[in-house]
């Protein structure tokens, strides 16, 4: 039956993998990805076809997905983390819309960044919070500026996604300053490099030292609220229980 | 050995569960946790120990777990969708350093409600969004609303959590009334109840009539950003792929 699942595999490792998605990857004729999240599971699902491609190649991913399917397979496309959260179910959505054929395409959720980022660090998003990407491959800088400053100014927890890359190294330091404006020098920032995967890192750090730390495209950093402290190792934001 | 797990059991079904989290649950000696929630996963781990109390015994439902805890169980204290989003993580590590008793705390990371929902609608959070609760239990209202207001200043994707209870009926219409100060009349909003579990129900729905739909507390509603479309059936926030 042909078909396409983008999945959300989550993390990383297989253990916060959903079951759902583990058994559509396993039913699957062919999973597609990113390079990267094939190496990550190609070893769980022996003798599966895969196919993987590169980074910013997400159009022609989704026209391969689909032209499979019209040829009769059912496809499993993979992101990392949500499928749903800058992953490959809006753009595969759209593609299917845009060809005009009626490819059935379901949507499956996963353990996104942030939820296994915090979940390292203790409790850091037990209250509002946003998730901003700070690339600008389809984003206007200035929005993504903006949407700083609207996070900052409601004082809400900042999880930042896609925070630096080769080309990108100083918009993490330009969010950094954009959230000094609002919140103390101290307020704390969480580092989580490799969430569920080998060299899974993390690092304590605040608005003021937090850019002396490892922070690259595989890294989601998490700036406290204006109540969020450390205790014994962990970073927390309290909901407001009292104790 | 004595342990506590604070454990995010996704939306409702065992399917969306991580691998994680089930296996954990498995070797459990006591599963912990809110009635509903019990409820839904006892009949998938038969022979356990479980104990299960109200909604709003969560300082309690902490302080008996490190008590089953030091007595040398082993426990899993569960949360709907991530445990860190809303959920147990916090309060327990919060009951655990007030103790000042060191038993080990290990929080795993699930599949949040907003991620749940989304799947459902298709594809509403590609982009940058917030996550907001509108219960005032332990927030004050005029902070929430400034929430509200940042995030749609922003042209944030707006997840709404506890969106109405019984005591709380009117403040989804006051949070809607904020965004329409920023957003056209026809922004679409998702509307998702029961996701993953009996009774899953979802509405597209749109700022000017999305009060007509039923909204209660098992839903969470997802309004979209300046950008999000319906089409097909799907709700839509593009990531700005150019097809
Ligand atoms: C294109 S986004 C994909 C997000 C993914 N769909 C999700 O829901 O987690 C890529 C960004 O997600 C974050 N990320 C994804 N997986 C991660 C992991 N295992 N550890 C740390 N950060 C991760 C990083 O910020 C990275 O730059
Ligand atoms: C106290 S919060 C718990 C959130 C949970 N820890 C999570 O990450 O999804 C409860 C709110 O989450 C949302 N929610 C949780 N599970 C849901 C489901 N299966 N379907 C729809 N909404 C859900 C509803 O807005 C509900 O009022």
């Amino acid at each position: 039956m042909s078909k396409i699942a983008v999945i959300g595999i989550g993390p990383g490792s297989m253990a916060d993998m959903t079951q759902r998605a583990k058994a559509a990857m396993e039913n699957a004729d062919i999973i597609m990805g990113y390079n990267t999240y094939i190496e990550l599971v190609k070893k769980h699902f022996p003798g599966k076809e895969f196919l993987s491609s590169g980074m910013t190649r997400e159009i022609e991913r989704c026209r391969l997905a689909l032209q499979k399917a019209l040829e009769g397979k059912s496809v499993a496309l993979i992101s990392s983390g949500d499928s749903g959260i800058y992953g490959m179910a809006g753009i595969m959505l759209e593609v299917v819309n845009h060809s005009g054929i009626g490819i059935p395409v379901e949507v499956m959720p996963g353990v996104t960044a942030a939820s296994a980022a915090a979940a390292i660090l203790g409790a850091p998003i037990m209250h509002d919070f946003v998730v901003i990407s700070l690339s600008d491959l389809m984003t206007p800088l200035e929005q993504i500026y903006k949407r700083v400053e609207c996070a900052a100014q409601g004082d809400f927890v900042i999880c930042l996604y896609n925070p630096k890359s080769k080309s990108r190294v100083d918009y993490i330091e330009k969010a950094r300053d954009i959230v000094l404006k609002y919140r103390e020098t101290t307020t704390p920032v969480g580092i989580v490099r490799n969430a569920g995967r080998e060299n899974e890192a993390s690092d304590m750090a605040t608005l003021t030292n937090m850019l002396d730390f490892e922070i690259d495209m595989f890294t989601v950093v998490i700036i406290g609220n204006s109540k969020t402290y450390f205790e014994n190792g962990r970073m927390i934001t309290p909901r407001g229980y009292d104790l």
